[in-house]
C-alpha cells in the first residue's frame, strides 16, 4: 500500500454538537426548549476539501456518530452504498439512545418516538449516517466542481417551494429562559392568523401547515377555518401528531374537508391512519406511521396514507429519499418534505435533493424561519415561500466558523439537560405536573 | 451568452446501428437471426471526452435515438433526471415501433412486444434514453476519473456473478446463412447438458438458466432432469416465456419444485403469474409480466412474482435500475438482471450498476458468451462465472473503431431484413409455413 491516498478518500471528519436557539413552539408533548442540539459535520479529504452536514445532536446521535467517523477515515467520499452496511458494523451494538426502546409499537410511536414516529436502531443509525453522506456529497462536488444536486442526477426545477409553518407558541420561554423574539404570542386563531401574515410578508409563502395536537380539536378547526378566511384558496394542512382517535379523526376531517390539502398523522399508527383514510376524502398525509422503508408496504397494501414526509435525516440521507420517491411514484403515493428544527446545511441539503425529484407537488416543510441563529456565513434565503437551487459546487454553502465556535461553547456549558430534545421537560417549566398525554388524547 | 461551454456539456453524439452475429438459438416465438441489431452510442464532451452506450438497434429504436440524439447536444452528461421528460418532448409524437401496437394487453403480451412484455411508448422512449443514459455516465465518469459505480454510489461488490444462458439450437442457421461455430446442435437433454458443461468449462458458471418454451414441456423438464443430474445442487431456472397455461405451468412447477431456483415467465400477464403463484411453493420470476413501474403495484400486490429481472435497457437505465432495487427491496420481492442479445458496452454498463445494489442475490443473465463479435479492443472476461468490477474511469471499456465500422457496413450493406429482429421470420426459412404461435402454447 505504498500508493499515495486518493484525493476523495476522507483524510479527517470533525463533529461539533451545537445548541441552537428554539422558540416556545407547542405541539402534543410540549413545547421546544429554549436551545436543541444539533451536530454539525465536517469532513476533509486528503485533497483538502471540506464537505458539510447535519443532523441531529442529541447525546444518543453523538454516539453513534463518534464510531461512524472514526470508520469513515480512509474510504472514499463516493463510496455511499456501503454506509448502511458500515453503521450497521461499528454502530450495531447498542439501541444507543437511553429510554427509548429499540422498536416501538403502534402504542408507544408517540411516546418513544417523540414526534417522529417509531423509533428502531437501524432508524437511528440511518439520522446519523444521513449526516455524513450529505457531507460526502457536499465534498465530492466542491472536488469536482459540480453542485450537489447534479451528483444526483440533477436538478428538475430551479426552485423550491416551502410552505410556511405555523405554530401555537408563548411569547416566551416560562422563566425568561432562552432568546427573546418579537413574535409575540400565539394561541388562538387570530395569534395563528397574525403569524402567518407576517410568514407571508416576510418570507412570501404562499400554503400553511398548522402544528396541531395542542388545544382541543374544535379550537384547531376553528384556526383553520381563520386561515382560509384569511388566505382564502390557499394550501393548508394541520398536524396533531397522531394525538386523536380515529373518530376525532373523521369528525375533523369532515369539518375541514373542503379547506385542507391534506390532514397530517391525525392518529397513531398504520392501523388507525388506514381506518381514518377509508372514511375520508381528504388525503392523510404522514411522517409518523411511515417513516422507514420497513413501514410502506403494509401501510401502502392498507391505504393508509396518501402523501409521505420524507425527512433525509431519518430516511437515511438524500439517495434514500430519491428512493423513496421511486416507491412513492410507482405506487401512486404523493411525496412531501417533514422538517424538524435544523440549520441552514440541512435547509441546503433539502433543497438539492427536493430540486431533483420530478414528482414533488406540495410545498415542503421547514422549521428554518424560526431559527434565527445559523452556522452559515450566510442565511439561506427564502423569497416566494422558495428557496433557489444554485449551481454552486456542492451544498453551496460557507461555514463560519465563529458561529459555530458559538454554539457549540453553548453545546460545552450546558449542564441543564438540553443536550437531548425533551419537550415535554420543557413543558414542566410552565407546567409541573406535565408528562407526555396518552394517545389517543382527544 | 459568452460563457464557454461547460467542459460536461455535451458537444456531439454519434449513432452507429451494427449488425451482430447471433447463433441460431431456439424460443417460444422462433429462432434468433443470423445477425441482430445494435446501436452504438458515442456521446463526446465539449472537453473531448466520448462515452459510450448501447441499446436496441431495431429502425423504430433508432428512429427515436435520432431527435434524442440532437436534443441532448449542449446538455450536460450529468443532466439525467431530465432525460425521461426530454425523451417524451421530442420523441413523443410516434409510438414509433411499425407493425406494433403502442400499449399491449395482457392477451398479446407475447406478441407485440417479443419477449420482453408489453410494449408502450413510454418503455420504447426509455429503452432508447437508457442507451445515452450509459454514454453519459462513461463520460462524466471518464472526465472526473471515477468508474460508472462510483457515480451510483460505490460498488458493493468486487465480482457480479453470472449465470450460463442455456439454449435449445440448431448447429447452424438454414441455408448456411450467418457464421459458423463450432456448438453443434442442442435439442435434447444430452445436448443441452454438454452445452452446460462446455459453459461450465469455459466460464466457470455454476449456475444455468434454460431458454424455454421452445418444445413441449416434458422434453423441457427432462432437460432440467438432466441438468440437475449432471450439475447436482446448482440453482437452475427454466424460462418458457410465457408459453404455458396455468395448468401447464402449475405442473411443471409441482414436478420442477425441488430442481429450480426459481420458474421464470411461466404464463403470460400478472392474471396468470398470480394463479400460478398461489399454486405453487417455486418462486415465480419474470421479465414479461412486469417490465416497467406501471406494472408493479398490481403486481406486487397480486403477490404474481418473486423475482424481478431487472434489464437496464427498457427500465430505463442504470439509475432507474437503482430505484427499481429500491422498490423490490422495499416490498420483500427479489431483483436479478435479464439479459437480450448485447455487446460488451451493456455487459459493463451491467456489471457496474449490479455492483451497487446490495439486494442482489441471483446470478444475472447474459447472452454475452453467444456474441462472438463484439466492438471492444478487448472481450470482458467471465471467469468463475463472474465479472470483476473494475475501477478504471467510466465504464472501462475501449471502443475498437474497426471493429465498429465492419460491424456497421454489415448494417448499411443488409438488404434482408435483418435491420429488425425477427424470431418467427429467422424461423420459416427452416418452417415456411411458422408464425409465433398463440399462447397458451401449452
Amino acid at each position: 500500500m505504498t500508493d499515495a491516498p486518493h484525493p476523495l478518500a476522507i483524510a479527517e471528519v470533525r463533529l461539533t454538537p451545537v445548541l441552537v436557539a428554539d422558540p416556545p413552539l407547542l405541539n402534543t408533548q410540549g413545547v421546544h426548549q429554549p436551545y436543541t442540539p444539533r451536530l454539525i459535520i465536517e469532513l476533509v479529504t486528503e485533497a483538502g476539501v471540506t464537505g458539510l452536514g447535519e443532523t441531529y445532536g442529541d447525546t444518543g446521535y453523538l454516539d453513534l456518530a463518534r464510531p461512524l467517523a472514526a470508520a469513515l477515515t480512509g474510504r472514499r467520499v463516493t463510496d455511499l452504498n456501503g454506509l448502511p452496511a458500515l453503521a450497521a458494523e461499528v454502530c450495531g451494538g447498542s439501541p444507543a439512545v437511553t429510554g427509548d426502546s429499540p422498536v416501538a409499537t403502534d402504542a408507544d410511536a408517540v411516546h418513544a418516538g417523540g414526534l417522529r414516529g417509531a423509533r428502531t436502531a437501524e432508524k437511528l443509525r440511518l439520522s446519523v449516517l444521513s449526516g455524513f453522506e450529505v457531507a460526502c456529497l457536499d465534498a465530492w462536488g466542491k472536488a469536482t466542481g459540480l453542485p450537489v444536486h447534479a451528483l444526483l442526477g440533477g436538478k428538475v426545477r430551479d426552485r423550491v417551494e416551502y410552505g410556511g409553518y405555523l405554530f401555537y407558541r408563548w411569547a416566551g420561554h416560562p422563566g425568561g429562559r432562552g432568546e427573546r423574539d418579537d413574535w409575540g404570542a400565539a394561541l388562538d386563531p387570530a395569534g395563528v392568523v397574525a403569524q402567518a401574515h407576517r410568514f407571508a410578508d416576510t418570507y412570501g409563502f404562499t400554503s400553511f401547515k398548522l402544528k396541531g395536537g395542542v388545544f382541543e380539536p374544535a379550537h384547531e378547526v376553528a384556526t383553520i377555518r381563520a386561515l382560509a378566511a384569511a388566505f382564502p384558496g390557499r394550501p393548508l394542512r394541520l398536524d396533531p401528531n397522531g394525538a386523536w382517535s380515529v373518530a376525532t379523526s373523521l369528525k375533523v376531517a369532515d369539518e375541514l374537508a373542503d379547506l385542507l390539502e391534506y390532514l397530517e398523522d391525525p392518529a397513531g399508527g398504520t392501523a388507525r391512519m388506514a381506518e381514518v383514510a377509508a372514511g375520508t376524502r381528504l388525503p392523510l398525509a404522514t411522517n409518523m406511521c411511515v417513516t422507514t422503508f420497513d413501514e410502506i408496504a403494509e401501510a401502502f397494501r392498507r391505504r393508509a396514507v396518501q402523501v409521505v414526509l420524507c425527512d433525509h435525516h431519518y430516511w437515511g440521507g438524500l439517495r434514500a429519499t430519491r428512493e423513496l420517491a421511486a416507491v412513492c411514484r410507482t405506487f401512486g403515493v404523493g411525496l412531501s418534505m417533514h422538517s424538524n428544527t435544523h440549520l441552514g446545511i440541512s435547509l441546503a441539503a433539502m433543497t438539492q435533493v427536493a430540486a431533483t425529484v420530478p414528482d414533488l407537488h406540495h410545498a415542503c416543510d421547514t422549521h428554518y424561519p424560526w431559527q434565527t441563529e445559523d452556522v452559515l456565513t450566510e442565511r439561506i434565503a427564502i423569497r416566494d415561500g422558495k428557496v433557489a437551487v444554485g449551481d454552486a459546487p456542492g451544498l453551496g454553502v460557507t461555514l463560519d466558523r465563529d458561529r459555530l465556535a458559538a454554539l457549540h461553547h453553548r453545546w460545552l456549558a450546558d449542564d441543564g439537560g438540553l443536550r437531548d430534545r425533551d419537550d415535554a421537560a420543557a413543558m414542566r417549566h410552565a407546567q409541573p405536573d406535565w408528562t407526555v398525554p396518552a394517545v389517543p388524547r382527544w
